[in-house]
C-alpha cells in the first residue's frame, strides 16, 4: 500500500484510447484530489494530451512501452504479444509490485482477465475470479457477480462468488453483513438447478460473513432486495445486457412518445428539470466499471466505449474499494471459509 | 380442426380465476367474432359471471369439474390429484380430442406443461417441449426460446427451439424464411459455450427452413436485429425477467422525474398524450403468453397474475398461431430436419 492513493491507468486502453482515460483521470481527481496517477503507454502519445490537464500532470507518472492490447484481440494472442511489455499487463503489475493499489483499464475484456490472473494470481485457493458488476436498482445500488468472467459454476463456486460479492459490499455500502440472493428460475417444474440449490443449502447451513435471503428471479434485479446477487456468469451476463437493452429501448419509446405532437413538446419542454433528472437516473456512465473479485489484487473494467465521464466512475469505484480495503477482507473472508469447508471434509 | 375456431380455456387458472377469464374471453370475442369457446371449471362460479356478458355466453360452452390445480402446487402433485379430472387438464385434453384447436390457461406453469407433455405428447422425437415468449423491440416483436421450460440445452435441442421458433415466426409475422440468431455471451476468453458454437456451426451447414444470422447479446433482444432469438431456458428465463423488472424500474424513474415539482407536473401534464402513448408501449399486457412449443397440440400459457386485457391477448395470440396451422408447419419442419440428421449419422 502506498499513501496517497496510486492508480495505474492501462492508457491505451478502450475504444477511444489515450484522449479519453487521461480525461477521466481528471475528471476522477477533482472528486480525489490525492490520486496518484501511473500512466502506462505510448509516450509520445500520452504527453501532449497530458499537458493540457495541469493539475493532472503534477500528479502523473508516465511510463512508456509501445506496446498496447488491442480491442479485437484473442487472450491468448495478446498473452504472447503483450505479456510484460504491453501497457495493461504493466499497469497490473504495479499493482502486483505494491507500487499502485488499484489498475483500471478500458481495454479488451477477455485479455485483462487472462493478463491479471496469470500476473496476480487467485487469492487462497479460489479456481476463479469473478466480475462483479454495480447494478441500479430504485432503492440503492446492488452488486451482481459473476457477470461473466466464467461460465456455469458449481455450488462451491457460487459459494465463493457470495463470500468475494459480500466482502465488496461491506467495502462499498459500509454493512457489515450484507444480505445476499441467489438468482434462480421461478418455474418449479424446472430441472437441472441442483448446484443452485446445494449452493443454497451451503449458504443457509455455514457460518459466512453474510445473511443469506433465498433465490431470486430476474424480475428482483432492479428491486434492490438484496445488496448481491449471485450467479454464474453466462446468465450473468445475458442478465446485464439484457438490462442494458431494455433502458436504451425504453430511452427510444421515451424519445419518440415526447416528440409525437407540438404539445407533447412542449409539454416535454416545460417538464425538462424532470427529464434531466431520469437522463442522470438512466446514464449508464454513473455505473461504469466490473470489479475483477478473487484475485491478490484489485483491478476494474471500465466499458470500453464510454467516455471520460464513465472511465471517472470507474475510477472513483476503484478508488472506494482500495481505500475501503476490499482485498485484505475478502480475502481473509475467502480463506476462512475454505479453511472451514476442509475440516469439515477431513471430519467426515 | 374445428370450423369456426375453438378455443379451450382452464376458467379455474390464474391469481384472479373465473372473473378474470370470462372478461378476457369476452374482450377477445370483440376481436375475433368467430370463436366458440369450451370453459372448463366449477360451473356455480361460471355461470354468474358468464351472465353478464351476453355476447360471450351464445359462443361458450361451461364444461363443469370442482378440481382445479393450485397456482402454488408442485406439478407431480397436480398431475396426482388433478390428472384426468381437473379443469387444467380438462382444457388441454380438449385440443387433444380435437375439439378445440388451442387451450388458454393463466394457470400454475410448471403443472401447465407437465399436463401438457403427458397429455398431448411432443412432436415426432422432440425431447423437451419449450416456452416462447412474444419480445417487444424498437421495430416490431421478435420470439424469444426457451424462456423457462427447461434448464440447459444441448447442441440438437437449440437447433429444435430453432425450428420451432421459425415456425412459430412464419405463422406469426408471415415470413417464409425467418432469420433467427443464437444468444451468446460477448467475452472471447470465456469457456463452456462449446454447446453454442456446436449449434451455430449446424445451422450454418445445414438446410434447415430459415436463415442463421450468427450471435445476438443480451442487448440486441431489443434492438430486433432477428425474428427469433434461441437460447436455453435458464438464461431465457432471466433474461425474459431482467427485461420485465427494468421496465418496471423505468416506469418507476420516470413517475418520480415526472411528479418532482409543480413545473415538471404541468410538463406532463400537456404531454399527456405522448405519456399515453408511452404506457401502451410499455404495457406487459399487451404481449402476454408463452406459447408452449414441441407439442402435438397447441397449449398458451397467460402469466398468472394478468387482468382481463392481458387474458384476451393471450386469447388473441392463440388465435393467430391456430388459424394459421402452427402446429402442422412445426412437426413437418422437426421431421424433416430430424430426418435428415438421422440419414446423415447412418451415412457416417
Amino acid at each position: 500500500m502506498t499513501t496517497p492513493l496510486t492508480i495505474s491507468l492501462d492508457a491505451m486502453g478502450g475504444d477511444a484510447g489515450p484522449e479519453m482515460v487521461i480525461a477521466g483521470a481528471d475528471r476522477s481527481l477533482t472528486h480525489h484530489p490525492d490520486i496518484a496517477y501511473l500512466l502506462f503507454g505510448d509516450e509520445a502519445k500520452i504527453t501532449p494530451i497530458l499537458k493540457r490537464f495541469k493539475n493532472l500532470q503534477k500528479c502523473a507518472t508516465i511510463i512508456h512501452t509501445d506496446v498496447s492490447v488491442d480491442m479485437g484481440e484473442k487472450p491468448s494472442q495478446a498473452l504472447r504479444r503483450g505479456k510484460r511489455n504491453s501497457s495493461m499487463w504493466m499497469a497490473i503489475e504495479a499493482v502486483k509490485k505494491g507500487e499502485a493499489d488499484v489498475c483500471i483499464s478500458a481495454g479488451n475484456t477477455g485479455a485483462l482477465m487472462a493478463m491479471a490472473k496469470i500476473c496476480l494470481r487467485t487469492v487462497a485457493d479460489v479456481d476463479r475470479p469473478a466480475i462483479a458488476a454495480l447494478w441500479p436498482t430504485v432503492r440503492r445500488e446492488s452488486i451482481v457477480l459473476d457477470v461473466g468472467a466464467n461460465v456455469g459454476a458449481d455450488a462451491h463456486q457460487l459459494v465463493d462468488y457470495a463470500v468475494m460479492g459480500s466482502a465488496m459490499a461491506t467495502a462499498l455500502f459500509s454493512k457489515e453483513r450484507p444480505l445476499i440472493g441467489l438468482l434462480n428460475v421461478g418455474v418449479e417444474e424446472i430441472k437441472g438447478l441442483d448446484e443452485i440449490k446445494k449452493a443454497a443449502s451451503i449458504m443457509r447451513e455455514k457460518d459466512l460473513p453474510f445473511d443469506y435471503h433465498g433465490f431470486v428471479e430476474g424480475d428482483d434485479l432492479g428491486r434492490g432486495v438484496v445488496d448481491v446477487i449471485v450467479t454464474e456468469g453466462f446468465s450473468g451476463n445475458i442478465a446485464l445486457k439484457t438490462a442494458e437493452g431494455t433502458a436504451k429501448q425504453i430511452g427510444t419509446y421515451i424519445k419518440d412518445a415526447m416528440t409525437r405532437t407540438m404539445i407533447t413538446k412542449l409539454g416535454a419542454l416545460i417538464a425538462s428539470n424532470g427529464f434531466a433528472a431520469l437522463k442522470r437516473k438512466m446514464d449508464p456512465r454513473g455505473m461504469n466499471g466490473g470489479v475483477f473479485l478473487g484475485l491478490n489484487g484489485l483491478v476494474i473494467k471500465s466499458h470500453g466505449g464510454t467516455d471520460a465521464k464513465g472511465f471517472a466512475s470507474a475510477i472513483d469505484l476503484g478508488y472506494d474499494m482500495a481505500s475501503n480495503k476490499l482485498v485484505e477482507r475478502l480475502s481473509r473472508d475467502i480463506e476462512s471459509f475454505h479453511q472451514a469447508e476442509s475440516i469439515e471434509e477431513n471430519e467426515t
